[in-house]
């Protein structure tokens, strides 16, 4: 009775899993971050898993979507949308508010649902690949390479955690500077074969920035090269680091906010604009197409309501013109795994995908996925090709048990206030 | 070993079926028109059927694609583009040319390779869907609604083939004035249930057929009507239509020829524009949308390469607030249900879909599709729901081994000169 693909019971798992102190423009990583585990079990005796933002916004969502899915079948993936419709959002908490000071772009009820429906998603497409005997991206078509490229994600992080606050240790040290930055670079290369690497910016002045990336360059000649300050520069700023960065830069990632802005800039240079910030949801399309606002769309599964989405929004990218590649947030295993798979079916994919997967050194896999040459093998097992490891969910969930709430959702400027009490999340542009 | 996804035969059927004396803008249809039934054979012993246009340019491409299909996995649907891409195509016989006199709007050799395409996608995701006990809507994230609706698709006709011309006879009798028109579209409805007409013009000069459509909004008050006449018209004309139209007109569909044209008629008109025939690729999209040069797109998926390319489509046409509806050329049972599960997947699908069906007499299958209350019910049973009789295949595919060459490619304006040796095909605009 595997074939019996009727849903029986959704499991959600909040976890709150270990961050080192990587800076951005907003603040800094917490020392633990939320994620949602959901499981999706069906009458056949298959469970599927799935994993998205664990911030209480979204756990208050996925609680009566999970209900509303009882009943029906992993494979009606359409419906998903239908139901997401039908659960209430506060639109009052949620409409024309950020998300994580903005790094996750304007937030909207739809998006907030599409967020929660990937996680579900996701687990469903595991759950009939399992049943199947499929893997996963035979679900989306079938894989059109055998490994799916990703870069560095560079940080300027902190050694550690503020002093006296409870966390994990990590082993990659301090990067506050070109040379930090470039160390950094060496050890993600010799661990992992990374080809490509992206700075996450708009935490120094531009002309720091600007430094760290020309010292990445004569580190890695040829090697493709991207800088993404969140939005954190003007106009004029965004053109001035274009000019002096263009000969190296791959992309310059969200150099101002919001489609107005990189439309002024991508008007006056060559220098492919990509996004995770202003093209974030369906309706932000057309006016950033229209506008040529940018030249590459860094999908991100969660944000963009799931796999089978994710490969609609690459085919409009593909019909306009424009590149698409993959952003990533913090994540664990089974999102890398739910990445790779689909990046492994979209034909147009000529960036290598971003992933924070290295920086997270706990997972809730029985065996972590691995990067070797910059790419992660594309599973041909049935499935996501991954396995939950029970007692590190137990352990993770236990965590967010014990949490008192302040690190239920994840807020960068609060991480950085205990460093630097005086902090004030900057106002855009910053520079 | 159901379960064997590989590819070990496929197998192509040319046939000719039997087909109206139906008038267009460009003459009138032959008496029989050539299809082509591909049949995809798995080693588990499954075969999955697909349909679609038979030309014989269609024909050259598709032998050699089959070819490379044998050894893949019916589940490898993104790989039949990438296998297209390798079937060479004799550019400076299609490109920049018309097909059927334009009806399929201009011809390039990747239209022709996607049509293609369609017929073998169809065709595996039939056979997948046996293969693992799913209907094929499943495959496509599952159906959203349980039936599908489809329009009245009215002819003016003849009522019989021109005198010394092997044909079938058909029960349908002469419509070539208003009262005519009216007198079919009481048969369809008598018989079929449908609730929208479709009339197609181009035929007779626009104030006959603006005479036709009033007649039928006389008789069918409040019923959504259709004209199309195929780009026949001026851009002038066209607005004349729209306005004399406007108040009863769910859409004017091509009204003229070509992008450019559309948006100037777009433009100065509230009525909805509907087009298979200016946006009939990907590539037409970026210009037409963003000129507003059409309201709504008739998908076919023959055009468009398949039924997963089809739901890309109509996630553009959500994304860019363009309405979707279907569209139809002469086809049989298997296109029809190809057509059904899609439709049944699209949540954006707020038009009854164009379909030839009613006036094709002869068909492949065991037993017809049928339509109650206008519409088709979507088969939840493995693959497409449908099943191929051979005998019935054979008889046709002999009837286009008997044929002498002049029915193998359709050509409305050859069978128009059998009736009147003087007929030359009309430029555009005709009025």
């Amino acid at each position: 009775m595997t074939r019996d693909l009727t849903i029986t019971e959704v499991r959600l798992t909040p976890i709150l899993v270990a961050d080192p102190p990587l800076l951005n423009t907003q603040g800094v990583h917490q020392p633990y971050t939320p994620r949602l585990i959901v499981e999706v079990v069906t009458a056949g005796g298959v469970t599927g898993v799935g994993e998205t933002y664990g911030d209480s916004k979204y756990l208050e969502l996925a609680r009566p979507f999970a209900d509303k899915l009882v009943g029906r079948q992993v494979s009606d993936l359409n419906a998903l949308f239908v139901v997401a419709d039908e659960v209430a959002v506060d639109r009052g908490r949620v409409e024309n508010q950020v998300d994580v000071g903005g790094l996750r772009g304007v937030q909207t009820a739809d998006k907030l649902r599409l967020s929660v429906v990937s996680g579900f998603e996701v687990a469903c497409l595991d759950a009939l690949g399992k049943a199947l005997g499929l893997p996963v991206h035979a679900l989306l078509g079938g894989k059109l390479r055998d490994q799916v490229e990703y870069s560095a994600y560079l940080f300027y992080k902190w050694a550690h955690h503020p002093a006296g606050v409870a966390c994990e240790k990590d082993e990659w040290g301090a990067a506050v500077d070109p040379a930090g930055v470039v160390e950094q670079a060496r050890k993600f290369t010799e661990r992992y074969g990374f080809t490509s690497f992206k700075l996450k910016g708009g935490v120094f002045p531009p002309e720091e920035e600007i430094a760290a990336v020309r010292a990445l360059a004569e580190a890695f000649p040829g090697h493709p090269l991207r800088l993404d300050p969140n939005g954190a520069w003007s106009v004029e700023t965004s053109l001035k680091v274009a000019q002096e960065l263009g000969d190296v830069l791959e992309y310059l990632e969200d150099p101002a906010l919001g489609t107005p802005a990189m439309a002024e800039v991508a008007a006056k240079t060559d220098v492919p604009l990509a996004t995770n910030m202003c093209v974030t949801t369906f309706t932000e399309i057309q006016e950033a197409f229209t506008k040529g606002a940018v030249q590459v769309v860094l999908s991100d599964h969660h944000y963009w309501g799931g796999l089978r989405n994710t490969r609609e929004l690459a085919a409009m990218c593909r019909t306009f013109g424009v590149g698409v590649s993959m952003h990533s947030n913090t994540h664990l295993g089974i999102s890398l795994a739910a990445m790779t798979h689909v990046a492994s079916t979209v034909p147009n994919l000529h960036h290598a995908c971003d992933s924070h997967y290295p920086w997270q050194s706990e997972d809730v896999l029985t065996e972590r996925l691995t990067f070797e040459d910059g790419s992660v093998k594309v599973s041909d097992a049935p499935g996501l090709g991954v396995e939950l490891d029970r007692d590190k969910l137990a352990f993770l969930h236990q965590r967010w048990l014990d949490d008192d709430g302040r690190l239920r959702d994840r807020d960068d400027a609060a991480a950085m206030r205990i460093a630097d009490p005086e902090w004030v999340t900057p106002t855009v542009p910053r520079w």
